[in-house]
């Protein structure tokens, strides 16, 4: 099949189709990289999804969200995509549990789909393919695609520059701890979402919010959010309280941004910032695999290794090539 | 001053020279990087630190660890450089709280030298400059550089290749938690220390590391690991317990190491590494400033920005030009 047919087979809302396109945009191979751009190329722009960005460090339950808030927009006959940047993947090939076997009841809707991270040899690829798929995924006819991702890092960041919203899922926590998330994240960050507010926890989940609540107050204003944007909110994804409301206030935020001329500007942003990431990858795939450069590469990382000349000097030498 | 006049002071231990010459690593100015290159150029090779990362989410207690475990050396007379890498100052120019006030003690000791994140627009810029500091210290005549980074993510792989030793600090934590770890993460961990193992936490500290320590158990063996590593411990930094022993256990791993090659291995496939990344940096930069491909790349990012085209197939031509 040529990848406009594989395009036209997931534009028809075709799974084995989308799975398949998903594997050759995932592959290393040099003649599936051409054949996965064209078939980038033959998808319709017309199609859009919401893209939320969902982040949280291990522990504060984000499977549990995921699953109850998945569902709860499937109920809703809304058609539900949720892959993983998972920044580990990099070295061994994915966390310890599965993502299916993390959102069980989810995996199984046909109104969902559920990817794992693609495994790549760098943050970077990891990150590439996935802003790939979120475009298949739009192709396919999904509603929404959540894109979920682990930790405080760089993964977030490059989450946030594929996402349409970008939630932050924290654990209830006590004032001091507050102190200890990073500003950057806080801004990035459209919706703050307290977790576990239930049982044992709700009290603290209550106070850790308005902390958060006084803290984004502090926080320079963007002009992409409305009126009471970034917010943080309380939910209990264990006893599926609040994700209603969640929902309620992203489709707002959503449409508050499309009225205001914020949605298409922030996502060709997103777009030149990606092409910015496709060059560099490029460029060095390409110093490292043609006649002479990739000579030189190779002596000079010898002696980079050996200690005979720095890193920086050594570089300066093949830019000098150009 | 010249670069290499600069590099003596540094050599002989000159504070002012060490300030000075991290200030010109971490300026963006063109002339400055050549300044910089040269000056790395003209260290002495022959002067190692053990270089230690040390990585932990917020509120895990990094700062009291590093204050602790920092005095402690310098009670032995030996010079401890402390160098954070933090993601998030690419956006906001640092954390909330400062890194001096997070560590008073230490900040004030005359054997020790605290520097925060420098402030890049990139992770990738963040992470080049600390390790050209890096080396500055061992030139400086440090003997243990301390690298600090927060969360789960790519920074945590950034800092491990740039350090002999990496020790995770976690928070005492249930049973379900633990499996939130990413494989990845723990995979580059030589030490996992559980720190809070003090008053009310004890018994879940004590808990958590018996539960890492059967963790570890399960990831494969790596070459650079002598028997019993990677570990798991059990340390309050709050009351100074089981920091003789980390250190101990750190020493006895750096000495392994260094009796069975993997020292001098590892450090040269870390200045591999970084020599890719700087090519690949330095091409990009050469890329947007320069003649007939600064203007294709300004075309091809509002085509790209308006839809026209896709990133990939964007990038393929700038390519295509090499």
């Amino acid at each position: 099949m040529t990848p406009t047919q594989i395009a036209h087979d997931v534009i028809r809302g075709n799974r084995r189709a989308l799975a398949r396109a998903i594997t050759l945009i995932e592959s290393g191979r040099e003649d599936h990289r051409e054949q996965a751009t064209q078939l980038i190329e033959a998808l319709p722009k017309d199609r859009e999804a919401l893209r939320i960005g969902l982040s949280g460090t291990p522990g504060v339950g984000k499977s549990t969200f995921i699953e109850a808030f998945g569902l709860m927009l499937t109920r809703q006959d809304l058609r539900v995509a949720v892959l993983a940047v998972d920044p580990s993947s990099s070295r061994s090939g994915g966390s310890i549990l599965g993502d299916k076997t993390r959102m069980e009841q989810l995996s199984r809707d046909p109104n969902a789909f559920i990817r794992p991270s693609p495994s790549q040899t760098h943050l970077g690829g990891v990150a590439r393919r996935t802003r790939e798929v979120v475009q298949l995924c739009e192709a396919a006819g999904f509603d929404v695609v959540l894109i979920e991702t682990v930790g405080v890092g760089q993964s977030e960041v490059m989450v946030a520059e594929m996402s349409d919203i970008f939630a932050l899922l924290m654990a209830p926590a006590g004032g001091d701890e507050l102190q200890g998330v990073k500003r950057g994240i806080m801004e990035i960050a459209d919706l703050i979402l307290v977790n576990k507010a239930d049982g044992d926890l709700k009290a603290a989940a209550t106070r850790t919010c308005a902390d958060y609540t006084g803290a984004l107050r502090l926080l320079r204003k963007r002009p992409q959010d409305p009126q009471d944007f970034p917010k943080a909110m309380l939910v209990s994804a264990l006893h599926d309280h609040g994700l209603a409301d969640v929902w309620h206030q992203m489709k707002s935020l959503a449409k508050w941004r499309k009225d205001n001329g914020h949605w298409t500007s922030r996502r060709a942003q997103q777009a030149t910032h990606w092409f910015d990431e496709e060059v560099r990858q490029g460029v060095l795939s390409h110093l490292t695999s043609h006649g002479g450069t990739r000579d030189l590469m190779d002596q000079l990382r010898t002696d980079v290794g050996q200690g005979k000349i720095s890193a920086s000097a050594a570089a300066t030498k093949v830019l000098k090539t150009l």
